[in-house]
């Protein structure tokens, strides 16, 4: 966070309810917002005052992960923006076998944005950083003009500790591996999609945006060696599961029947004509372990918080290399390949 | 950088000229981006495919910041957006008493950006970064609607390690601290000002913008005791000196006639009405050293690029604590206060 002097000369803050292109400035209104706004919700974890960056104390492999936030609407049921960066990051670096450490925000704000939503939007932020325990220890705000941006962006970094000893990567997935998900798909991508404003579908869906990263860090306290773990957010677990398959060089053979989905998510899917496999989740993630290793995956899954409805969904095997095969209720087989098009823009 | 999977789909990426909102989707079309633009230019320097983030190896203190860069027109003479997201990050770390190791970098791009710009872009990010010897070691794109954006935003992250073995900030600086600026101020802002399509100003003005790095590895290479270092971005030399003047509570006494100003640079802003000691740099930076090694560091930052053209400027007193006192030509005292409307939007 940026400097904060004596703010001596008499411009009343509080006569600005929206965002003016001189917050981005530089001069006292941008110090008075950072103050008033940034500093006031995330406060000042490493007393970084007056400096443009925060120095940390770090030790041995790092993850670090980058993220910018452009969901429409800001709002939704189960989150906003401002949660959703901190989420969205939090689960890149869980993603790594990281436990999270730090987080650093950078808004690109539209002139006339509310400031009674940014603060809304950065308060969502502060809450979702307490309850992961990382710290907003530096950022950056920037206004463009009015048309130029979309109320507000947001890029997060994330960084955190790798405290998984085995390197978790595609590369690590072996034939007999079995596949977790970690708990019901789509929600996320759903509840953004009926929040637009143009669809007056009445479901009763809540994004799952929360923090993978207690349910990802008890898998490795337990000792369970993960070899891939990947979040579900664009394109979907479909297209997760292409992209390790294709990386691997091995096939997935993945039980339709086994996959969670909630009524409300197969309800509005069905009545967009969307597939619930291609529809982002922003708090799931799908793990692949060794086969005997599944049921204790699962047991320590399903008593942590974010994963009680982890599910094992399906196998790694040698056959058909690179290919997604989808075993469907009535015994049928297809393939499931990558999205193409664009199924759902600005979801995160 | 993102997965890059066997592209078996016949989806010409040459039939695309610009940027649809499929390239921000997560499917086979951003993949693609990421290959054929980003890996192409960055390269892959952590073998991090697959993966939404990047490990690396940190030891003991780190400096972390973070911008988002969101600079209209994206290009000016002496740069453009991609070189400035790389050198303005680069230099923030630098002003932490840091070497630049690792950058993330996100793009938020709006449908219809030209991919020939975007690859313009992206190749000079990739020079800047390749002179700072920093890798782009991770990053996201993510793409909005026609008018929801502004072409291209970029939000990079940098991480570095921290040389200084004594703290560098505002706190430090003391009376009789001799001020040195490492070149002429000015010339960023006055340069994308003057590229920007209503002014039609003659004016040979170039960007500063550059990795201020060098000069400033050289100062604590040269065992000096840098006390505080700041470059002047918005807002400017006054800005950044009405910060640290406030933070220190000291005086700060500047010499109008020693703050070197180009010709071309102090033309424009006459003709602009403008004040060049409120215009951006992007390439420089002031240091406050003691009195007693301010000829050395001089000496120091001649011989180092980046460097040659410094100069002292001022000293900072223990009388007017909090105020900056310009002394001007004839004789006269102004006091220089922080930048406060928007004198230049969208800088950087």
């Amino acid at each position: 966070m940026a400097d904060d002097p004596e703010l001596s000369c008499p411009l009343p803050f509080a006569g600005y309810d929206r965002v003016v292109l001189a917050h981005g400035g530089g001069g006292r209104l941008m110090h008075q917002l950072v103050r008033d706004v940034f500093l006031a919700a995330f406060g000042d974890p490493l007393q970084a005052r007056g400096h443009d960056g925060a120095v940390v104390e770090l030790g041995g492999r790092t993850a670090l992960t980058t993220d910018a936030f452009t969901v429409r609407p800001l709002f939704f049921p189960g989150g906003d923006i401002g949660s959703l960066a901190v989420h969205g990051t939090v689960n890149d670096l869980a993603m790594c076998g990281a436990r999270p450490l730090h987080l650093t925000a950078s808004f690109i704000l539209e002139e006339g944005l509310p400031l009674a939503d940014l603060r809304r939007i950065v308060g969502s932020m502060a809450g979702a950083a307490r309850q992961a325990r990382v710290g907003i220890v530096t950022g950056d705000t920037k206004v463009v003009e009015r048309g130029k941006g979309d109320g507000v962006f947001i890029a997060v970094t994330g960084v955190g500790r790798v405290e998984s000893r085995h390197e978790i990567a595609a590369h690590r997935v072996r034939p007999g591996d079995a596949l977790i998900v970690s708990g019901p798909v789509g929600d996320h991508g759903v509840a953004v999609m009926l929040a637009r404003e143009d669809l007056a579908i009445e479901c009763d869906v809540t994004s799952d945006s929360a923090s993978v990263a207690p349910p990802v860090l008890a898998l490795l306290d337990a000792g369970i060696d993960v070899h891939c773990l990947r979040d579900p957010t664009r394109g979907g677990l479909a297209t997760v599961l292409c992209e390790i398959a294709s990386a691997a060089r091995l096939g997935v053979h993945v039980v339709e029947a086994a996959i969670p989905v909630r009524p409300g998510v197969a309800d509005a899917c069905e009545l967009l004509g969307l597939d619930p496999l291609y529809i982002a989740c922003e708090g799931r993630f799908v793990a692949f372990v060794a086969g005997e290793d599944a049921e204790l995956a699962l047991e320590v899954l399903r008593h942590t918080p974010g994963g009680e409805e982890a599910r094992r969904i399906g196998h790694v095997r040698a056959e058909h290399p690179g290919v997604v095969v989808l075993e469907q209720p009535l015994g049928g087989e297809r393939v499931l390949d990558m999205l193409t098009g664009e199924q759902l823009p600005r979801i995160c």
